[in-house]
């Protein structure tokens, strides 16, 4: 239990000409195990061992799960920065079983008390309706970055190698084939930290809760590239840590672009070596010549062409 | 809004050996969008339009929303039957906007109302821990069905063909790169159900909603078909719906592996055509030669050995 990776026996089947042949071997497979996450008031009691309650269970490869805890207490718009949490710790000295598996988080008294449906709280900003419009609305209001004016660039040809940098960094990938990873990087691609889970949200929670412990958020001129497709939980998350550029290995969803557009985040998919998509805030990719105004009826393509005074340094020049 | 793909504009970057270059074209990408789920009782409300509190809300692609509704509430384990629901439906002639976004259920009388927090009660039996046994437990509890008896088998060469029925039968996929697919088979790979979604928790929710709708539960002697890994929860979903072999196109985890011992349900991963891994129950695959006994130290190998008894008609007989 609590294992990153564990072995499993398994019974490997090839179907040929001849009919389907079986055999047995043992396999290593990616850890998934239940978080809880319990959050107190030092003001409530400052004695610690009791006054924490349940907030949320998520089910998650075990490891860096302060981080995991951390990360998504601030993408959920619950802390705003490393102050705001008093002591994070996994559930050691009681005499609970499994202590592994519960981080006990601290808040400061300053710091209101989160919500029991934070999640559903995210995506409904009023009793009216629920739409995808609202849930943009809603990051929009927990979000305190303005990425918009953030001036970074970054090489088209750099983006196209962060997926090898990605993989070779994944430690447990290799033995799994079942672990998603979230790597953050800087504008000239050097990686800066990697987390693997199983679910993608937890891995950029990962990040992100690292970036929080260690003061740097926001995460101005930084590039997070993810192993698997882009959703609109992923892009908020990128909002929330104010990170300019999301890259994705395969597609976005329309809600996840949408998002990217208002929030000004440049999103990239199909991410695969020497081609990617890039969904909106083109201008922060460079590349070998400039591209056409964007024209035609639909709104969303002139919001993906952000005035030349937000371009930034650099914005579609040359990068040969 | 609402449409299960739509288009955005993209910049499409190819990066050669002589730069990067850039064109502007539309992509079609998966829908996102949220819907909540609001339940009450009809013995609450019989007039209806007041009375029902909001349960969920989930980030999904757009169609098939009563399906989804209905599915979510069964593996979740709120209800147990179509006779459970009085009504499911958009939430149409109220003054919201958005219905499309919103379903409202109407559970009978004799239904418990549904805690607020059904999924965290899904993976923690007890105040005294929180684990992967005790996540394992709760399935236990909540699911009424035997799947250890199911005598079905599946020869493996129809296992290898059923990726390749599944993406045929993706309408969206082929579009946009972006759905997961779960797709219900008969043990002859007939195909009876696909659900394609952005999430692929909602689209297995969405094949065992259209079965509990159509009366079609527990779902004996069929085989699903996820298009990504398959994770705990997958596994949960398929033992609340009484499926007997799960099978994924990539990695599950150990906890997957785990709960499918445990219920007795065959897990295939990594099934890519002709090669495929059995992880849980192999004596369901028909292949050309009987494998050799499990022997061993691992006391889950003699797990995944079931008695004759439970092998069913054929089990381990050649395929050829």
């Amino acid at each position: 239990m609590g294992r990153v990776v564990d072995r499993r026996p398994v019974v490997r089947i090839v179907v040929d000409g001849s009919g389907a042949h079986a055999s047995r071997r043992p396999d290593s497979l990616a850890g998934e195990e239940p978080l809880e996450l319990r959050v107190g008031h030092v003001t409530e009691n400052a004695s610690g061992g009791r006054g924490r309650a349940p907030l949320a269970v998520t089910m998650r490869t075990p490891g860096d799960d302060l981080d995991l805890a951390v990360g998504f207490l601030f993408t959920e718009g619950i802390i705003r920065a490393a102050e705001d949490v008093v002591s994070a710790q996994l559930c050691a000295g009681t005499d609970e079983p499994n202590t592994y598996n519960v981080v006990d988080i601290i808040l400061a008294g300053h710091v209101p008390a989160p919500s029991a449906d934070a999640a559903r709280n995210f995506y409904t900003t009023s009793s009216c309706g629920v739409c995808g419009k609202a849930s943009i609305d809603a990051v929009r209001v927990r979000s305190t970055v303005d990425i918009k004016a953030d001036p970074v660039t970054v090489d088209a040809a750099v983006l196209a190698q962060l997926p090898d940098r990605l993989r070779s960094a994944q430690r447990a990938f290799e033995r799994t084939g079942g672990l998603h990873a979230a790597g953050l990087f800087t504008a000239d691609g050097e990686l800066v930290c990697v987390r693997e889970d199983v679910g993608r949200h937890n891995a950029v929670d990962k990040v992100v809760g690292w970036a929080v412990r260690a003061g740097r958020i926001p995460l101005a001129a930084h590039l997070l590239l993810v192993s698997g497709r882009a959703s609109f939980e992923l892009v908020q998350k990128a909002a929330m840590a104010g990170i300019p550029v999301l890259a994705a290995v395969s597609a976005p969803s329309t809600l996840a672009v949408d998002l990217a557009v208002e929030s000004g985040i440049t999103l990239v998919g199909f991410l695969r070596g020497e081609t990617m998509n890039v969904y909106a805030r083109p201008e922060r990719v460079l590349v070998a010549a400039p591209l056409p105004a964007a024209s035609g009826p639909d709104h969303r393509a002139s919001a993906d062409s952000a005035p030349a005074s937000q371009a930034g340094a650099g914005g579609r020049q040359s990068s040969a």
